[in-house]
């Protein structure tokens, strides 16, 4: 199959560039002294995942049980899942340890620390837990600073568990666009963690971890003193987020939505296609950022960006190319019916998430399909 | 299982208010003397459409081929894929109508016309076609006066197919919040389909078909006088957009989330919970809407509606519940770690596209799982 056989809509993966993704996050991190974890959630696909690791990634981050479980039977035995637990999730956390898994889970309160020591307990089971750190006030976590970081790291460890680290993510990394803030939102990142490790430690309690990580931090960190791993997951792919971020081009974008025109408004200057938002996701990432590219960014079906053209708007499996700036009264005959482009998404993540697979192309054009999962 | 034992997230669909919302709309079109055709891309799933068609639904409309193929095999027969027909779509259909499935198809343009009928001929079959009306300047579709929809039709008959009918949608139904607007835009899709059915017949065409339709506009619809049959979709779950349209309440809402509380940051009145966007979708249709619900509106888990609470905001696998108005310092009070919580989504179809299945809970309270599929 090739890209002009293939059923449309499809989720195309270009190979070169998704290979050129993972030798650069993995060289930079190698150069930068730390290990690598990336986050499989952006893609949950086997191939790809095979592809980091050989790379040299150190295990994976995931962010369901279902990914742990999916992973470790494809072989992956070092994982964390990066998602506060909760006493409903402790039997399958244990099974999977039970059957070899080096599954770590994550808490951020004395309630969360109590009920995984006392489940563990009852079960004559040992969890490896990591404190969630707070480093810019984005989503989860304990502050650096607060007090309860010691209390919770007590409380694993007198309940019998094994403080095995602390993790922070600077989600707060996607909000900016400067190389300067990335820099700065990047050491406040590693500082935090540090600071973190730094105090469990002073109180006498073990943090052989600290795990950092975002793909705009990762990509933008000039330093990882104390930093023992870094995760990223988005990189793998890229998307027009990131590109807004500034720490990838259209060139390295390797995931893209493969479509058909089926249909024109010539007098509006439509031509619509069947990828709507079933397709793309309803992920609108770049409303808010320096370039708003709608649904995504309209490429050739060879994936050249055709840069004054977007996908406007989105029904479920209906979508509309229009011409920024001014209507393309001509739009039928630049697209007509039958022609297939390719769409760069807004969110690689929220995209892949509605395709039950890839096509992956090769260098030499040729597609092979790369299935991925979903659900809980 | 009943809703204190299933893993979280996961969508439940309430069978009452479900059964309920079916027989309201079948009722309707029944005393409005239209048959009834729901679509079915809103939920994909066999036990819902088999409900529907219980309930006296005559076929069904897709929004994918794959819609078509999995009913089919299901038992249902009367389908129309309600999106315009391509050349390299062509030999599924047809391997469909081989199969002995009555799949309809539809055109708009006289590019997808020829390429129909030319195919048709090379294949040695007749497609029944329908001709998309543009009633509204919505999408896709010829207006009723444009002299194409009789160009469109001769090409369809002279070529050898069969023109079965024409079919609108008042896609801009979905914008209104007033019941005499949405009286007006239902008026409007109904006079625009029947009258490009009566120009094709003054034509010399047949035109047995007259199918329009939307949610909104079907319940909104006075008479309906020339029309053949209505399609709907969204009706059979209900959302907070068609509760902000006007069209339901939230008690007739049968899609929820239930999700768990995983942690809190109690100064900003955030409650961490395992709804992100992959459970909930990225869809956030009432942000332009007289109600913004966020992410959507939070429940107890019996469903009965915390309106002061909404989910502000939503990562792949972490939602933020937070108070509208001002911050609530005693989230954790109120939504201890562990307390199950239903969320009503802004959009069904999108939010039921993100899960493998839905959990339908019955009136006594237990589970039963009902697979749904996704994908091309």
């Amino acid at each position: 199959m090739n890209i002009d056989e293939l059923n449309t809509p499809a989720a195309l993966v270009d190979v070169g560039r998704m290979s050129r993704n993972i030798e650069r996050m993995q060289r930079r991190l190698d150069s930068l002294g730390a290990s690598f974890r990336p986050h499989v959630k952006t893609t949950k696909c086997e191939p790809i995942v095979r592809a980091q690791v050989a790379a040299g990634a150190r295990g994976i981050t995931v962010s369901t049980l279902k990914e742990a479980e999916q992973f470790f039977a494809n072989g992956v035995s070092d994982i964390v899942y990066a998602v506060g637990m909760i006493p409903t999730k402790l039997p399958q956390a244990l099974a999977l340890r039970r059957q070899g898994c080096d599954l770590k889970i994550i808490a951020d309160s004395i309630q969360s620390a109590e009920a995984i020591a006392a489940f563990g307990r009852d079960h004559g089971a040992v969890f490896e837990v990591w404190i969630e750190v707070d480093v810019d006030g984005h989503r989860s976590g304990i502050a650096p600073e607060d007090d309860l970081l010691i209390t919770v790291g007590r409380a694993l460890v007198g309940g019998g568990m094994n403080l095995g680290g602390v993790l922070a993510h600077a989600g707060s990394s996607y909000e900016y666009s400067k190389h300067e803030d990335l820099v700065r939102i990047a050491e406040q990142e590693r500082a935090g963690a540090v600071r973190a490790a730094e105090r469990l430690r002073a109180a006498g309690l073990t943090c052989p971890v600290v795990s950092i990580g975002s793909t705009p931090t990762a990509l933008s960190a000039e330093r990882l003193e104390g930093v023992t791993e870094v995760r990223a997951g988005v990189y793998v792919m890229f998307d027009l987020v990131m590109h807004n971020v500034g720490v990838c081009g259209t060139a390295d974008i390797a995931l893209s939505v493969l479509t058909t025109v089926i249909g024109h408004q010539e007098d509006k200057g439509w031509a619509i296609v069947d990828a709507g938002w079933m397709a793309m996701s309803r992920d609108r990432g770049t409303q808010r950022q320096q370039h708003d590219f709608g649904y995504g960014l309209v490429c050739s079906k060879n994936g050249a960006p055709l840069s004054d053209y977007v996908l406007s708007s989105a029904n479920q499996e209906h979508g509309v190319i229009s011409r920024i700036g001014s209507v393309d009264r001509d739009i039928a005959k630049h697209f007509p019916i039958g022609t297939r482009l390719r769409i760069l998404p807004n969110h690689a993540c929220a995209t892949g998430a509605q395709h039950p697979e890839y096509q992956a192309i090769a260098e030499d054009g040729t597609a092979e399909t790369w299935p991925r999962f979903y659900g809980w």
